[in-house]
């Protein structure tokens, strides 16, 4: 490790859920995200220098980041310390892996810094860390696709098996932020612990289908397909005007609608940029209307991932 | 109507539910099932002339050939009538879409016959006539593959939609029919109606890793999806042997094992020939022992569907 040597890294914004992909997929956007500065140092500690953005913890076991690295450091018996900096591009409880975006900086930053022993897809496992300080459970559904780029799907936790789904070329995202907080774990609360066969069958049939869409770029079946049966219904109520935007962004160029993880963000897939900045005008119409702060970022499928700056 | 006029068609074995797609997903077999033979007569009423194989009804009231083509006559407006004959290839209740074939073929028939008013794919709500009457449930997942070939996957009912999905070239469908009897509507009462969210969750994450798996020719994907935590564990245990057929064909060439349709046939799915017939030698040795009559079958995935003979 060459102490004092900076590393910069960028991790996307990202919307995991997916409507009927509830907990298995999602994918990152562009252009939002957060920023980290990576120092080795030679004292064998964990400091956060500064965050700028929001206001988190600087104590690096209660940040998302910190609880990255000291993993990472662990793992690899890495003696050395490092420094970290922070600039939050994207806000906490908003549902667009505000979380997952710093711990999948943090891993990336400290992976190149180590001279890259993993690989990105080797690095969820210690993104992971971050979520489960976050949200008391240890999701790769925003880490995964932050890391990676694309559509992600986790397959399966134990073992972890994730796969990376290119997305079609012409997919835009279209997603809402409405100013109000909705707790990961609240929202985890409300979710029924059973549910009827019958209900899982039809979300399943709706996963296959939007798999489907997205791997054989049919845009039609990807919005046919873009319907949750089970999460949505209970988790919507929590959102203001969620109903009324998803009937008005279906009419006005979105293929399908949903609560982007979990809430109260409201993303949209849509064919082509135009489709996307329809949307983005029909929900700031929607907001501006009851006077909720919101903001509204319309980009393609991010390919990329978390990258260095 | 061209009165005499007699058209043979041939429509094949299937697998629906395919381990996690219960439901939703099926894709049929080569040379096995059901050859029927229609000609259209001047007198206006369904004749069934004879069914070799099995003992089945010839009152075209309870049969499923039979209600497929007079549904398509009611809605057809035809006023000529037919007559059928039926060579059954595919044992009733054996889980390998018996019933299916015959709906698929007298379907496909009399379309012919009515100079193709319809697509194949709108041939399947009429198939789905006969599985009406042969489990109570006009489902899909058997009569969709037969007609169509190739997997099928039915994303919704209501609207029927019906999507086909190329199957890898070298996947192979070993099954075997253990010759005991599992009535459809016994193994659909035995299910749980519900089941708990956590279950649902993996199933659909394997859902979405078959269907990738399928659609990028990822043999070893396609394993690792195959796993049903929801249907199996309930219905394997009408299944004489099942557990051990499952552990000793998984070391000995398949990609995974479930139990085909509402069982008593378990398939597997290989890569090659060569493990797919590992298969049957491992299969063929279990039931041998516990002197269990049983037929296996080894074929690629078919790709054509109901046909012309």
């Amino acid at each position: 490790m060459e102490i004092g040597k900076e590393i910069r890294v960028f991790a996307p914004a990202s919307v995991a859920n997916v409507t009927c992909g509830f907990d298995i997929l999602g994918f990152p956007l562009s252009g939002t995200g957060d920023e980290l500065s990576l120092i080795a140092i030679e004292e064998p500690i964990i400091r956060i220098k500064s965050i700028e953005g929001f206001d988190l913890p600087l104590d690096p076991e209660k940040n998302v980041a910190g609880v990255v690295i000291k993993k990472f450091i662990q793992d690899m018996n890495i003696k050395t310390g490092f420094e970290l900096s922070l600039k939050k591009g994207i806000k906490p409880g908003s549902g667009m892996g505000s979380s997952a975006a710093s711990a999948a900086a943090a891993a990336f930053a400290i992976n190149e810094l180590a001279g890259k022993p993993l690989s990105t897809k080797e690095l969820v496992k210690y993104a992971m860390e971050g979520e489960k300080l976050a949200s008391g459970i240890p999701h790769a559904d925003n880490v995964a696709p932050a890391l990676l780029g694309d559509f992600v799907l986790i397959r399966s936790y134990e073992p972890l098996d994730i796969i990376q789904l290119k997305a079609p070329e012409e997919l835009y995202c279209t997603v809402v932020h409405p100013h109000i907080q909705v707790k990961t774990e609240d929202s985890r609360m409300i979710l029924k612990k059973q549910i009827s066969l019958k209900k899982a069958i039809e979300q399943w049939g709706n996963v296959a289908g939007l798999i489907t869409g997205i791997l054989t770029s049919d845009y039609q079946l990807i919005g046919r397909s873009m319907q949750d049966v089970i999460i949505e219904p209970v988790r919507s109520i929590l959102i203001p005007k969620f109903k009324e935007v998803k009937e008005s962004v279906l009419k006005n160029g979105a293929l399908g609608c949903g609560i982007s993880g979990s809430g109260p963000s409201i993303f949209t897939l849509s064919k082509g940029e135009r489709n996307a900045r329809n949307v983005q005008d029909t929900m700031r119409k929607i907001y501006q209307n009851i006077g909720v702060d919101f903001d509204i970022h319309v980009s393609k499928i991010n390919k990329q991932g978390t990258h260095l700056i």
